[in-house]
């Protein structure tokens, strides 16, 4: 077996190291990159080097490196990423090195490597050693250069069996109804995936009084319009209340991890991020450096007019698809017997239409938002999923909205509604079942073999079958499902009301479908820190206003008060009138409502401000301690002129003291 | 010429002490009460004293104390309340003592002293002393008992006289059009005051595009309609935009004065805040404390009511005030000679009645307020201002809505605006000429003279006149013109639309009169410290939310719409579902606009985060130098294990420094 190659200081020695992170290179790697690579890995950081530890690997092509850190190693940089802990008395303040004793540790080690490779810069090397074409500039990321050019394909964290195993048990294995082990699956996947696991359990659990609620109005006796009513407004209320109770949750969930008080600007840059080395105003540390204006700049002119071409593009599609469906209704009336299958041509070409467009309009999104050069990962992220997200919904809505209130009916809305609930609830069942079955039996036994039999195989067959997965597509289409459902069941409530109970059941088989995804589908992807679920936020938020709009004219739209109108011999103006009133009424609550709930829960505050306290206060010290005996005089200007005459005798030496005080 | 009574340490003598605040007591106080108050003042602290220094006073009824402060105590308490000061590097930093040299000092010497004053508590004392009668209980803030009991009849700062006439220069004595002094108003009247002006200053001159606008406009050829939503767009997107700008100003002048990080929770509590002794959770300081929930549980479930009971008086006022000029006109018309007067009767009526509720509300909303015991005078400030503001908001415009939406008659509404205007802007140009010219021939000959002829004359004479003036009343009626105006400016826009012009030709005089006002018609007030213009902001955005409904409401029900509509075969309802529309749309610009501007500058940002950064690096440092030695070993909890064997040899003092790491 090959040994670890370390770097140059001589600590945290004679003890097995865990690999922590595998780097996949290309197969016909020329070995003087590979050297160069494992040395900069391991060199010391004056000579541009991670300081981390490297193994050769062991498998059978040899295009693979296992990475790992030691512990003082990872322990320093987590006091430069400025990760946040739990320090002894129960406050979360950024990690320290020199007082680490006093601290609660927990595992960031993948993390923490991976931010460190990523940092690794171009120093003097005008190439990439054993490829003179491949070009580097002084200051590139290595790691960046590297995957562009293809010589390494990936790098990915490994699994720890032993805590996967334990985590599985107690998330998703047993066969009760329990709520989810939100902490372990942070310590092992980092913020991100926990907070939206956190999110659908808490959004699966805030359905059920709307459930009961739903079901006990529509069996009330009342007439249909009043049931409309107090249900919509039973649902706005709901879903602001929801949303502003998710917020305290989150805040508490970043503030026990550490994630929330991460302040963005001391973070290091996202590795695709360019730009001249300058000196970061705050840290005071060497960075690349791009001007904000011109960031924006790129948004407002180019990626903005994009999404609006691509949404045009899209509608566009909706209304040829109408159209050429009508015209195909019109033929097969004409001439009833041949044309049958031609109906459903419409609706397939549109959907083929609306993926190209999707898959297309992403590629070109993740393209944009990388020009547009985002300092930090969660800005990046954040750019593309606003750009995604406001594409899929009009792509989603725009034909539900349009059946709603330009066509004004009802009856097929009630219909593809249900439809699109059901069908979303069969496929959902459908993939929960066969996932753990196919797993099971075609591969589960595979590696299941593997781990048992051969307890004692060599570390890099364990290693081998977790780079074969395939990469973690992030979640966005996770949410993006949530935020589909959040949008049947608000925008859509008072037309059908037993969406939420479908949606309760899907839920939960859909909390075990994405654990077991994440545990075995995938490879592990790195930890992500998250302070909140970030523009999903705002995008359920935005939903919920939509929501009083929608409610508000489908009732005043909706048949019953139509024949009610009839009957009582009200104008439509004036009903018109009315439904505007109440949504005004019911968004001036929603406001207040959003208004009087405190974001942030008071013991959280309390703790946050404490710290700042504290903070002050040793900052005064600390510059205290270093202006000491230097600080010269400042030039004296008399303030205290005129006046009563002080009596008493004078003390010069602390006159002298007082003499720099200019006004005060 | 009487003596200062110093406190007990030996510092700063030798000098001509300025007085700083004086103390009126009640004539006929007892000198025992007068000897214990004087004790208490220049005490020590560890005896319950504030460490100032006091002066018996020489006028002729010896119910006068002048109290003043020496530097060192000054700057000591400047720490204690977390005052923010320029630091040498140029940033805003919490004061600190030790440190002083480096910091930019400016004059917050009378906002000190009155905290200082504020919080001397009792200590043993059952009563006050000289009056049995009187009690006290322990940790009761003497200078409230003492107001309350009438011993003490007020205690204001002294103007310094020379800054006050250099200020006047450059503020309003001049006949140029410059922009004001504003930092040398913080400078002498403190943040709240500075900030008013500032605004006022800001609206005007953000009221010139509107005013050049709405001329352009309405010298252009177009149609009415046309005219008037162009003219409503504009002003929506106006009143956004400079509401966003302000914000953005008021953050940098807050940053530039230091009152933008004074977090609030370090403050000392406010004199009237009552409730049993408890540790402050921040700055573990001992301090009265009263829990939040309770004075939720006042506010909604009391003050709330109270508020919608007065509201309920004001409307019912309204309307019988309508029927009964409908009554008088009803009876004018069948018997015309004899009635003529009784025309006015019932608009006296109801002017005399709105100014009765008004009195009688706001006394009431004072009292719920101190009952509701507000932790921070700040906090006070706006839980009283929101409770009078909504209250008078209807007031004023519940009649305008009446005759726009109600009765539709835009012509009278166009009439009943333009006598506002024009009415408010006649009384302040007869205030503002009027008032200089009495100031001049009646009260500033006299003082004038004084200070001219006597100028040798005992400190007394000058300082008595000051407490003869009148006590400030708050800005409270300043802002709240500034509020109606920008409510007829931008509610009703499209109906009178030179409403601009008007407004700034008032404003412009506007500004001398109140910089007058609070020079000379009024006592001195302490400084208070804001760094925004608190629930203003939120009111004034509000009015722009209000103004994009009542201008879309007023352009679709004005008569030109319904004549073209009866030209061109539109119906109403087809109006009326444009209007919603462009309405929702005018919202969603609005929202969107005030996403897009970021409410803090980025380099004010920046030197935030700057000094967040230096702070948390000298907490962790801080936190280190304490703990060394001390941090008793973390048991050992191997994360490490299994995987590959590291093969160099062991180095175990490390090894041993690195085994407290749980996971990490």
């Amino acid at each position: 077996m090959g040994s670890w190659t370390r770097p140059s200081c001589k600590c945290c020695t004679s003890r097995p190291v865990q690999p922590l992170v595998a780097l996949e290179l290309s197969e016909d790697i020329n070995m003087e990159t590979k050297r160069w690579l494992m040395f900069r890995i391991q060199a010391e950081k004056t000579a541009g080097g991670a300081e981390l530890m490297v193994h050769p690997g062991e498998d059978d092509d040899g295009n693979m490196l296992l990475v790992s850190a030691s512990r003082h190693v990872l322990l320093r940089t987590a006091e430069v990423l400025g990760l946040y802990k739990l320090y002894k008395d129960g406050s979360m303040i950024s990690f320290s090195y020199r007082d680490r004793r006093n601290f609660e540790n927990s595992a960031e080690r993948q993390f923490i490597v991976l931010r460190t490779l990523e940092n690794i810069k171009a120093v003097d090397e005008k190439y990439i050693p054993g490829y003179p074409t491949k070009s580097l500039y002084p200051g590139e990321a290595i790691f960046n250069r590297l995957q562009k050019t293809k010589l390494l394909h990936a790098f990915y964290p490994l699994h720890h069996e032993e805590m996967l195993n334990e985590l599985e048990s107690h998330w998703y294995s047993h066969r009760k109804l329990t709520l989810q082990p939100i902490d372990s699956i942070c310590r092992y996947y980092g913020g991100s995936i926990a907070m939206y696991f956190s999110f659908l359990e808490f959004f699966t659990c805030s359905l059920a009084p709307m459930a009961i609620f739903g079901t006990m109005v529509f069996a009330l006796s009342m007439g249909t319009v009043d049931k409309c009513i107090l249900f919509s407004v039973f649902n706005i209320i709901w879903s602001t209340v929801i949303m502003e109770l998710w917020k305290r949750h989150s805040f508490v969930l970043a503030y026990t991890w550490g994630t929330l008080q991460m302040n963005s600007q001391f973070e290091e840059p996202r590795m695709g991020y360019k730009g001249p080395m300058g000196t970061n105003p705050i840290t005071h540390r060497r960075q690349p450096y791009y001007p904000t204006w011109k960031r924006k700049v790129k948004i407002w002119l180019v990626s903005v007019p994009v999404l609006c071409l691509f949404l045009a593009f899209s509608l566009y599609g909706m209304f040829i698809f109408l159209r050429l469906e009508a015209w195909v209704k019109a033929l097969y009336s004409e001439n009833e017997d041949c044309w049958g299958c031609m109906l459903y041509i419409p609706g397939i070409l549109h959907t083929l239409c609306i993926t190209a467009l999707n898959v297309c309009y992403k590629e070109i999104a993740e393209v944009l938002t990388e020009w547009e050069n985002h300092r930090l990962e969660s800005s990046f992220q954040n750019h593309l999923t606003v750009k995604v997200l406001v594409f899929r919904f009009v792509n989603c809505f725009s034909a539900l909205f349009y059946i709603s209130f330009y066509l004004q009916d009802l009856e097929l809305l009630r219909k593809k509604l249900a439809s699109l609930l059901i069908l979303t609830q069969i496929i959902n069942q459908f993939i929960e079942t066969l996932l753990p079955y196919f797993y099971k039996t075609l591969i589960g036994k595979e590696t299941g073999l593997k781990n048992c039999a051969v307890e004692n195989a060599p570390e890099i067959d364990k290693i081998k079958p977790q780079g074969q997965k395939t990469t973690f597509p992030g979640m966005f289409d996770e949410y993006m499902e949530l935020f589909v459902q959040f949008g049947y069941v608000s925008l859509f409530s008072c037309i059908y009301p037993l969406s939420a109970i479908l949606i309760i059941l899907n839920n939960i088989t859909e909390i075990r479908t994405d654990a077991l995804k994440l545990c075995h589908l995938f490879r592990k992807p790195f930890i992500s820190p998250a302070a909140n679920i970030g523009v999903w936020q705002t995008a359920f938020e935005t939903i919920g206003f939509l929501s009083v709009i929608t409610n508000c004219l489908l009732i005043s739209i909706s048949p019953q008060v139509k024949e009610y109108c009839a009957e009582n011999n009200v104008t439509s103006n004036s009903v018109l009138i009315w439904a505007i009133g109440v949504e005004h009424a019911l968004l001036a609550i929603k406001i207040i409502l959003a208004f009087v709930i405190p974001d942030i829960p008071q013991w959280v505050k309390l703790k946050i401000d404490r710290v700042e306290y504290q903070s002050l206060q040793a900052l005064k010290h600390k510059l205290f301690e270093e202006g000491k005996g230097f600080g010269g005089e400042v030039e004296e200007k008399e303030g205290w002129q005129g006046g009563i005459t002080w009596p008493d005798s004078a003390d010069s030496s602390l006159h002298a003291s007082n003499r720099q005080l200019n006004l005060l």
